[in-house]
């Protein structure tokens, strides 16, 4: 059911492209059934491990064909490897494919959830398809329940994956959910720092959006919500259901334009230190004040009302070869930098600058 | 691919559906052949006449086997009977359905567009489907092109009809367009008032969402930045972009929660009287300050800083069986009193209280 040659459309930044349902409410889980396909063959749940405990399965509709995989979501930034042998080891258990895909966890298995989706119908290692519009088959039928607000990844096209020379995202149509289910009583246990962090990452791409060249007006008002909720249950103690909201309008905002400097900066960090996103965000975004002026006066305020302190000098211990590896990769995210610099941004981004950006961090 | 039993997600107002394409811009029309399905038996374009004269035709990509069919909108509000005679009329001349309808031109035609849609694969008349979630089928694919802003068609679930015996919307999953292109160009010569009063609709229904019961963040996120922008465009001279994302933001957030009094009251008004919807929505909350407060002022600064003067006494030529019968429909509408006044709705917005309401405009 695709006509269009997405490619052409998503490089002018014109194609929006929204999750088609959603469930909205604290509890709605329950009700998840709802939106999954029958069981057929039988479906795939990729969980987030540090829900086991949890005993999140309890409330998720499981039936006896169903298989459960428990991602270790915690332990580092997930990787083209590990989708290639969670697709692997699904394909190898039985000749027909699972009839929906269903994510449960923090921004980390979201994007897996997507990845593994789209591997289960295109051929080959998901590294090969990093990048924008690579993927030449739709995915299976995906629904993603999030259990950490901020990421966005619930509402984009984006599945970033740590590859075996980049951290880079699967961007396509095809990498979006069909389905997904916004919870807020899932997010209510989430540890204090890790719920900033995470909520960060949406007000850093909010921002990023807004201040970029690639915005449109349906674009702005999706990030202009998405940076007003997300400031009010920072500042001024909003709820989870907004924080809920903020993200998802957050996430729905990148679909039709980009992140900027501070992702383009950020993934070097998670590479090469094992920083997850919302943290290395958090770092990047902390020495941005040339690039987000205001805005980054307006985070560090929000850091100092939760009493959260941003570390410095934490690239001190990498030798020359990992900067330059952090500053090669960060020249290859050409899109979010002529999205917050223009199509001459190599004039003005150099590598020196990028240098002394790590440096100063 | 529908799973879910849509009427218990929907009567809870908690699923909520978003149109899963949008081509957004100035000029995008050019690139509407992306969004459509192959010609195969042939697509069937459904236009308001008032746009033959714009030469409108030129602009889309019409084929050999395509159908054109000018619809009438600026005559009266779109009724059942017109639905039905051009169903019979498109499968009377071919075995095949079309592959697609597209419908271009404003509210009505939307709305006209969206009903034709699932009455080709739905039997018997569209007056049996007038009322929520009682289609069986999908439709055929849908793509929307408005050419006026407010009405929120191009987002909502609702195609609102004129049957035998009442104003009323099908309100169903299947009625949601499966893409819409909103291109700013188009809206650019509305004339004047019409732009108003459409624009007011958009206004209207944002307050009754943030005012009602069922409003829920994600769909007050959608209301709120909907009026933001809605009165920006009226009162600080706002783009066309920004009505056209006001209008989209304005049904999205409808989809997810209800219309209000205004609503309830304003279809009498149109099957009585023959007013255009947006019209009449305005000579409806011009009286609502009981209910509305302080956003009926707001919509009053709006039509002074426009030049609009509402008129008074538009029901002192309505004999009494016409007064009854506007009451009677004002209390068939259910679910836009429960949103607007609770479940105990009745005790208040008695049969007196609508007369005298209907008296005062």
């Amino acid at each position: 059911m695709v006509w269009h040659s997405g490619k052409t459309d998503v490089t002018k930044g014109q194609l929006f492209r929204q999750v088609p349902r959603l469930l909205f409410g604290s509890g709605v889980i329950s009700r998840l059934g709802q939106l999954l396909p029958p069981i057929g063959s039988g479906r795939l749940f990729i969980i987030d491990s540090v829900l086991e405990e949890q005993n999140i399965a309890k409330r998720l509709p499981i039936g006896h064909s169903d298989v459960v995989e428990w991602f270790p979501a915690g332990e580092h930034e997930p990787s083209t490897a590990q989708v290639d042998e969670l697709r692997d080891r699904i394909v190898g258990r039985s000749t027909y494919l699972p009839t929906g895909v269903v994510g449960v966890g923090g921004g980390s298995t979201m994007d897996v959830a997507k990845a593994v989706s789209v591997m289960l119908t295109n051929e080959g290692s998901s590294s090969q398809y990093q990048g924008w519009d690579l993927l030449r088959r739709p995915g299976v039928f995906k629904v993603g329940v999030p259990t950490l607000a901020g990421s966005g990844a619930e509402a984009s096209r984006t599945s970033v994956l740590t590859g075996p020379t980049k951290k880079f995202g699967i961007n396509s149509d095809f990498s979006m959910f069909d389905a997904v289910v916004l919870d807020s009583s899932l997010i209510s246990g989430v540890p204090r720092d890790q719920r900033l962090y995470s909520g960060m990452d949406c007000f850093i791409h909010c921002v990023e959006s807004l201040q970029g060249t690639m915005i449109n007006e349906l674009a702005r008002s999706y990030a202009t919500q998405g940076l007003d909720l997300c400031t009010k249950v920072f500042l001024e103690g909003g709820s989870d259901e907004e924080l809920m909201t903020a993200s998802f309008m957050g996430g729905a905002s990148i679909v039709n334009s980009e992140v900027g400097v501070c992702h383009a900066l950020s993934y070097g960090l998670s590479m090469e230190l094992g920083f997850r996103h919302g943290f290395a965000n958090c770092v990047v975004f902390n020495v941005l004040d040339d690039y987000y002026g205001e805005w980054v006066n307006r985070f560090r305020t929000i850091l100092r009302a939760h009493d959260i302190c941003i570390p410095k000098g934490v690239c001190s211990g990498l030798d020359s070869d990992a900067m330059n590896r952090m500053v090669a990769m960060t020249m290859k995210m050409e899109r979010p930098l002529i999205n917050a610099l223009g199509e001459d941004w190599q004039d003005q981004f150099t590598p020196g600058e990028i240098l002394s950006l790590y440096e100063s961090m």
